[in-house]
């Protein structure tokens, strides 16, 4: 893409609404712009994020043979009578009536309307164990919409819902969706990190948050600083295996957000494995039982004829939370640095010299070539001062940047940026690209 | 995928709220289910279908130079006061208020969000032209949803905005459309005829609309049989050329709906090339020059350092709606028979014999092979008896069938069968691999 054609409105002042880094650098890297309180358009550069971190989520989710369908975003109140939510969810529903005065709502979640899908659709446990998701802009009326994406108003939000006969199966199910989650943060360059969540009424230990560590966190948590250094990836999954060692695994270790916080159980370890830090949550898996179906009658005919309602539970990513949270972990003093996976786009080509007509032939060239290639490259082929291109390539944060010079022109070199640790090689247009393929 | 493991409630019976085929069909075929009056759910069979038109819409768009950004689904209503339609536009606006009291709207369309971020971000003609698009859930709130994805109230649509500095370039951007919007449907399977349509009190001849022929269609439109026969994806365009003769070129024949109808130049057409008929609106475009930019002070620096206002127009493509029109044009007594392009999957494999090993592992093993070949296969390993099987598969429309049955195991044949036309043939596993590789 080339920049003098693109639409990338970055700005040179720090908003001043801004409080959080993530924030500040996506307004200034044209990532996003406020429609209104707490919600946001994607720009072209930040859309190209959004769709990347939905990829890798969509990928995993596949993997671990979840379905993908996609609900509407605007439900029936009748549906939320019939779990008992409508009048519990308080003023974070957006409330509607429509032309017809019924009242609707925009979907801050869809347990009601997936378990009414499922209700109609299924009706013998021979259909089970199911495992279906969507990825769709949800809406909660947050009294105080802040630190942009992170907690904005309208999100986009994966969310996964279990179907099973009995708990032994959601067990299974919520496992499935612990590895993948796992897999899922780590291909975007995260460390996760599972921990203990409260599951309210219900009890049990079903219910893990993963936690990024960031000073901007809202959430205190307290972990075994072994889990940073588990490895995620190493190795691919067989989701029809027994995934509980692998859970038991993370869980052998402690992670606890602030309400289950054990002080005993964290003072008894090595004083340099404690971490206690901010966090920022990222996902969150929860096994509820029969909580929906058993009031909104979601039930299937068991082995032995008799009706059973089905155990369900739920698991949410963050998707448009992540591009802030990704920051939030991943920049410096001069801007964003993207992980490769969820860059927009590979490579930043600079033409350090607009009016020296050598370099911009030289720079075109090597732009043509890059894309045949297939390597994702933006070009910024502008009249702009070098300084100014140099600060802007840093500020938007590709992991590489080629910077085309008169002087390498001359020599037959280009130089090859790596934006995290900004080491710097002069090399051949050939070994740029071959290095970069 | 394994059809025992997928998602797909399909409808042994005709649902008696849907009044047209392709309502019908996506019911029964288990696309999509109804969440209330005029809002469904997309299931993970219609899902996929969703995806492919989109998909095919935005490299389209991506082709013609558009940039594609996210807008969000909810705007203040401040914004559209400044345009002055809030008030206009009536009850098929979707008006809320959030917690604060403050008017909120479910955008039906996006003139006045796009024109905010334009003119907060781009300053001189230097950076015009430009092209931007975005893919998303709309509300109208009609008076009387119906035929299902054609006339709901939550749909997606695909709406694109151009920003020129006069006139003419905003003609040069209304061909970019024009003709990328020939491609777009072209490579759906459809012929879609654009068709002059009412430009409002703005005038001129800059509307189109594009009308795909069939007879469920809520439009009268009159053409000439010329236009069907024109070739479309027969060679690659140039969007940077001059695409007027290739406008022109549809021009020459007369297509008009209703509302632009002139019985007289009708007349004059061979009788034999006089067709009129009901069609279905799946696209439009329009150029609407300063109206929104005028009254919200979207202007630039020209050349001569005096403001201008923005010369924009806008193009809309309906997503959601495609995936009905697609088989209200292509259908027929059994189910839908989907264009190649967007088909869920390639093909569809069928165990005949599920009580049969030597089937099952025959069908099992050209499983694995059409999926390792990267062939998109809904395997029907399901214990259904044979005939409830071959109905489904017709029913769902997938391009191909392969058939596994005892007889052909013996034999060492496979049946393919092409959905469209019926065409059988007998032939080995390897064969059917090839044919569809």
């Amino acid at each position: 893409m080339r920049l003098s054609r693109y639409f990338l409105p970055t700005l040179k002042e720090n908003p001043s609404e801004a409080q959080i880094v993530s924030h500040r650098l996506m307004l200034r890297a044209g990532l996003i712009r406020q429609a209104s309180a707490g919600i946001y358009s994607w720009l072209p550069l930040g859309f190209r994020v959004l769709k990347r971190i939905e990829q890798i989520v969509r990928e995993e989710q596949d993997a671990a043979g979840c379905h993908e369908l996609l609900m509407p975003t605007i439900q029936s109140a009748d549906l939320w009578r019939e779990s008992g939510r409508y009048e519990d969810y308080g003023k974070e529903m957006l409330r509607i009536k429509d032309r017809h005065e019924r009242d609707m709502l925009y979907g801050p979640t869809n347990e009601e309307l997936i378990t009414a899908i499922f209700r109609d659709s299924v009706r013998s446990y021979r259909e089970l164990p199911k495992l279906l998701y969507h990825i769709q802009w949800k809406f909660r009326d947050e009294v105080r919409p802040r630190f942009g994406v992170m907690r904005g108003r309208e999100f986009l939000m994966k969310d996964s819902y279990s179907f099973d006969l009995d708990q032994a199966g959601a067990r299974r199910a919520y496992n499935k969706m612990f590895v993948a989650y796992l897999r899922t943060f780590a291909r975007m360059g995260l460390k996760a990190i599972p921990m203990q969540a409260d599951t309210g009424p219900i009890g049990g230990d079903l219910s893990h948050e993963f936690i990024i560590l960031a000073e901007t966190g809202e959430s205190q948590v307290y972990c075994d600083r072994e889990l940073v250094d588990f490895d995620v990836l190493g190795e691919a999954v067989d989701y029809e295996a027994d995934l509980q060692p692998m859970v038991d695994r993370w869980a052998s270790r402690y992670a606890a957000t602030d309400e289950k916080h054990d002080p005993v159980r964290f003072a008894a370890l090595p004083e340099a494995r404690r971490i206690e830090a901010r966090g920022i949550e990222v996902g969150h898996i929860f096994y509820f039982g029969t909580k929906y179906s058993a009031p909104m009658r979601a039930e299937v005919s068991g082995p032995t004829g008799e009706m059973v309602p089905l155990h369900m539970g739920s698991y949410g990513i963050g998707v448009s939370r992540l591009a802030g949270a990704i920051i939030e972990a991943s920049h410096d003093g001069n801007g964003i640095v993207w992980p490769d996976a969820v860059a927009p786009f590979k490579v930043g080509l600079i033409n350090v010299k607009a009016d020296d007509a050598a370099c911009g032939k030289a720079a075109d060239e090597l732009y043509d070539r890059l894309r045949a290639a297939g390597i994702e490259v933006l070009y910024d082929d502008t009249e702009e001062r070098a300084g100014a291109k140099f600060a802007n390539m840093d500020l938007i944060g590709l992991p590489w940047q080629i910077l085309v010079g008169p002087r390498g022109v001359k020599a037959g070199t280009v130089e090859l940026k790596r934006r995290a640790g900004g080491e710097r090689a002069e090399l051949s247009a050939e070994a740029a690209l071959a290095k970069l393929a």
